[in-house]
């Protein structure tokens, strides 16, 4: 059960306006100096504390010997002192009125030690009489980008692009991994939070805040085992399709299994049956951290396809192929287009090549407007439920992707599209980039992808009517 | 059937002296002027002859009328001029004694006018004659890296990594695409070749060429449809195992097989007599760009792994189950580590988190000799066959990653390495490249595609295995 007072605490654990860091550090080789990183090279304009007993100031802020010598109040502790210290850190923090408690910190339920395990049940009797919610222990902190708050020892993600997905994960690896590649992708990120050996704050306290959290639009969760997998269950049952929730498990081959239990101090179980139930409960599964990523980035971007029939306009036929293939393995029509449609594309495009679905779009590569007008009938075609644009440019059809890209932005809103607008690196990244900027454009990098990509947005829908069907 | 003569005259193409670009233009919105970009902007230190009627100059370097006013010989001649001029320019390649031609222009057996087809069959017939190989028509044209050459309408191509894997293509777009992608991840490459419409330059013919090619350790395909599929599976029978074959094709679905019609003139046929007939001829089969390009890298970088038992050495927990749950489904082993290997491993970690296989490296993160240590020891395992290490470092693990790094150079030769180290975007970019270029080491961006990689290269090894057993 969760306790009432902890969930009330979360929003102040998230958008504290002051910050004491337990064991701040001046000495590269201490996350207590990685974490001052993280919270003063970044936009956060709350308030810094350094704490430590042996410093006047760690880089350049006044710091205390205790958090009770500050003079002001402090919302959150980020602690990364010795798991031996913790409980009186705790006690302090429970005197000073903390509100939220992010513990860095590892040594407890997670290594071989049985002490390990009874610290960590103390911490948790103290922080749940305190009603102080705690993100951790044995985590890399979290991240709240829409206040620019960066409560970790990773000052990188202090460089996420903004924007509406939160990540829940169970390792801290997965979220450095899914963080970078939404740095490289231009993904919008609300927050990331490591939750290590959850406290008292597991995926079942995260999802039905996260559902209340105006910054974000979809919950992406990273789960390796969970001790109550049914509290996780029944909190994303009760809120389901308020947002989207996609979730991507390990720990499926025993040897994750046996990883799981030494690594959180837990087992990762049966993989089928949390498949099984996750789907029951309106969570879209998905097999690789990147495939969490492009799902949860395209259910915060686009609509919903009103059906199943893809309309593939490419700017070479390769890679149409290519994403023809995967569409339809995966379930999805290649749409048949309106005579209307057709004609249109008939009097843009010369006899040559492919101008029925999917179309190549090569021969106009230096009639910009020609692309422009094949999109946009594609897009006012009724028959046409989704839309893959694909397009490798480079010098010579360089100016077939200026004309286009303004305009996606406004048929977007219309009917789901996903990009492969690909450049060579280091030429026109920076071309690319602002197309997915601002969450503008679902794009990226292989047809593939963006196939696969489509076909999970399609299978959330499906869920979603099954669903209603069977509530009706 | 291969003319011989025109199979003798591929090494000039690919290896010309002095290269005549029929068509070149100061016009940007001519591909000829692309074409004289692509060849002037690398460092192809050969002759370089724009021929264009109408100027006397293209690009600072004196232009000629016509082939016949070059006073000196032309190896290759390449050809961007519209459909109909072509037949006349291929007898003026016969008068010059050119040895090759690479035919960007479209316009032929690919559109849905059949005078298309008609003129590539005069262009075929005078080609042959001639004994002159076509690289085209309707191509992009190709590159060959090992002398800089880049006879394409690509400029960026003279950017791509140099290396072994040679990528013969059906597609502009896939080869495009994977191009941008070998460039990204610092892939090796020696050859890029387009293919178009296969005037006299299939497959069949490129892959005996590429077997006694110095530069090329693997060969990469991607198919849509063949005329002939029977010459491609008796050239790769012929020469199997010589060098590692991947092939990718599309055109699995009927939509696929219709735009393959229309695309390149040829049906793509039924995709499991692809399939089978493929991997019967020893070519590594894979299903998107992506694999194609990580098993060719993979295949080109690495020593094939003796046995299916794999170390995973990971900087944190999760990655390392992600890539556990991979190598279990692809029907590798994660291998049990000998007691003098463990025991090693012991001491070098404290008694924290995952020490048996997945072994996670977090604790020693400020331990560079540590980290060192264990991998040597794995490295020495002879229970173990490949091994995967995996970190995703920023600030505060950075220091763990420079420490090995040096030393993975030495340990690959030994047995196959697959890495995914990954940082921050824009940051640390540079380090991670270093640790790539030049072919230093196999390092993909997610642990579930390193974990697939290794999977390939184990299954190249069975195919290789199970072929001497039949041969025997």
């Amino acid at each position: 059960m969760s306790n009432p007072v902890v969930l009330q605490n979360l929003k102040t654990l998230f958008n504290p306006h002051a910050v004491a860091v337990i064991g701040a550090s001046e000495n590269p080789d201490k996350l207590g100096f990685h974490v001052m990183k993280s919270l003063t090279s970044g936009r956060f304009n709350g308030t810094v504390v350094p704490v430590n007993p042996g410093a006047k100031s760690v880089m350049s802020l006044p710091a205390f010997s205790s958090m009770g010598d500050f003079p002001g109040e402090i919302d959150l502790a980020i602690v990364v002192l010795p798991a031996k210290q913790v409980p009186g850190i705790f006690q302090e923090c429970s005197r000073k009125g903390v509100k939220g408690i992010v513990l860095i910190s590892a040594g407890f339920r997670e290594i071989d030690d049985s002490q390990g395990a009874l610290l960590q049940n103390t911490l948790a009797d103290l922080a749940n009489q305190a009603g102080i919610p705690v993100i951790g222990p044995n985590t890399f902190g979290m991240v709240n980008r829409q206040i620019d708050l960066n409560a970790s020892f990773t000052p990188e993600f202090s460089r996420l692009p903004k924007g509406g997905i939160a990540l829940v994960s169970q390792s801290g690896g997965i979220s450095h991994l899914m963080g970078f590649m939404a740095m490289r992708q231009n993904a919008g990120i609300s927050k990331i939070v490591g939750l290590g050996n959850r406290l008292n704050v597991d995926f079942a306290e995260m999802v039905p805040y996260l559902m209340g959290d105006p910054d974000t639009r979809v919950v992406a969760l990273y789960l390796e085992g969970l001790d109550e997998p049914r509290r996780l269950m029944e909190a994303t049952k009760q809120t389901r399709f308020v947002k989207p929730v996609v979730a991507y498990k390990t720990g499926r081959s025993r040897t994750g299994d046996r990883a799981s239990l030494s690594h959180t101090g837990s087992l990762a179980g049966r993989h089928e049956i949390y498949a099984g139930a996750l789907k029951q409960s309106g969570v879209l599964y998905v097999d690789s951290a990147e495939r969490l990523l492009d799902a949860a980035r395209a259910l915060a971007l686009c609509p919903l396809p009103k059906g199943g029939n893809v309309a593939i306009l490419s700017g070479q036929a390769g890679p149409a192929m290519a994403a023809s293939d995967v569409c339809e393995a995966e379930g999805m029509e290649i749409a048949t287009f309106r005579a209307a449609t057709q004609r249109v594309i008939n009097e843009l495009l010369p006899p040559l090549a492919l101008r029925t679905n999917p179309v190549d779009m090569g021969p106009a590569w230096y009639n910009a407007s020609a692309i422009e007008g094949i999109i946009g009938a594609v897009m006012e075609d009724s028959g046409v439920d989704a839309i893959l644009i694909l397009m490798m440019f480079a010098s010579a059809n360089r100016a077939a992707v200026s004309g286009f890209s303004e305009l996606l932005l406004k048929w977007k809103q219309q009917k789901p599209v996903v990009a492969c607008l690909i450049a060579p690196p280091g030429i026109w990244d920076e071309e690319v980039s602002r197309l997915e900027r601002g969450d503008a454009l679902m794009n990226v990098p292989t047809p593939e992808r963006a196939a696969r990509t489509l076909a999970l947005l399609w299978e959330y829908e499906n869920m979603k009517r099954r669903s209603v069907g069977v509530l009706e």
